[in-house]
């Protein structure tokens, strides 16, 4: 199966889903699948995003927490959950405020591992 | 209620719990209550994640997601829920990997309204 097709279908599996992206953690995509994202440029906030997630990593291994494996950012008008594939890449859905947050995390769950081992 | 005895009733309700504190997000406390963090330096990894958090909002705001209303971290060893309180503060949660996320998230909807009117 090919990455865009993950993404495909785990945006058609997610209620509410505008969009998922396989990511470098340096904010590169590998491949990304948009639908409606309304007003936000979700291309560009996607790749901020990684920024972030690269910050938390920093900080979780340099204050004794370990790696960071998952990273969730709530607006009132788009909620994004991303997940660490690798060390090097993380999976990440954006959904709207209403969308169905925890199939979005477990299928992020499931999915990750599948998607190590194409990497 | 005091912010002190908020944050005590925060952790004593949320199982797993480890510490929850109320910050400015420049980073500066203004309440804190540890519990045992383990092996993670959790006053200073909340500071940092303050950092994450004003990421996230001038992110949000500069590419039309709106106004960031929580932030969540899981790394391996520590869960965290941060929850916007104003434009200015944020409470956050930090728990153990199986502690209750739900309840978390839960409390801290339920209770920045009532800490926002006290500050």
């Amino acid at each position: 199966m090919s990455f865009r097709q993950h993404l495909q279908g785990l945006c058609k599996n997610v209620d509410g889903a505008v969009g998922c992206a396989l990511m470098a953690v340096d904010g590169i995509e590998v491949e990304t699948h948009l639908e409606d994202a309304g007003q936000a440029d979700l291309r560009s906030l996607l790749i901020e995003y990684a920024t972030l997630f690269r910050g938390a990593t920093e900080a979780a291994r340099t204050y004794g927490a370990g790696e960071v494996s998952e990273l969730s950012i709530a607006t009132d008008q788009l909620l994004t959950v991303a997940r660490m594939v690798s060390p090097e890449y993380f999976m990440v859905v954006a959904l709207r405020p209403d969308g169905n947050y925890g199939k979005a995390r477990y299928l992020l769950r499931v999915l990750a591992p599948k998607v190590r081992t194409e990497l």
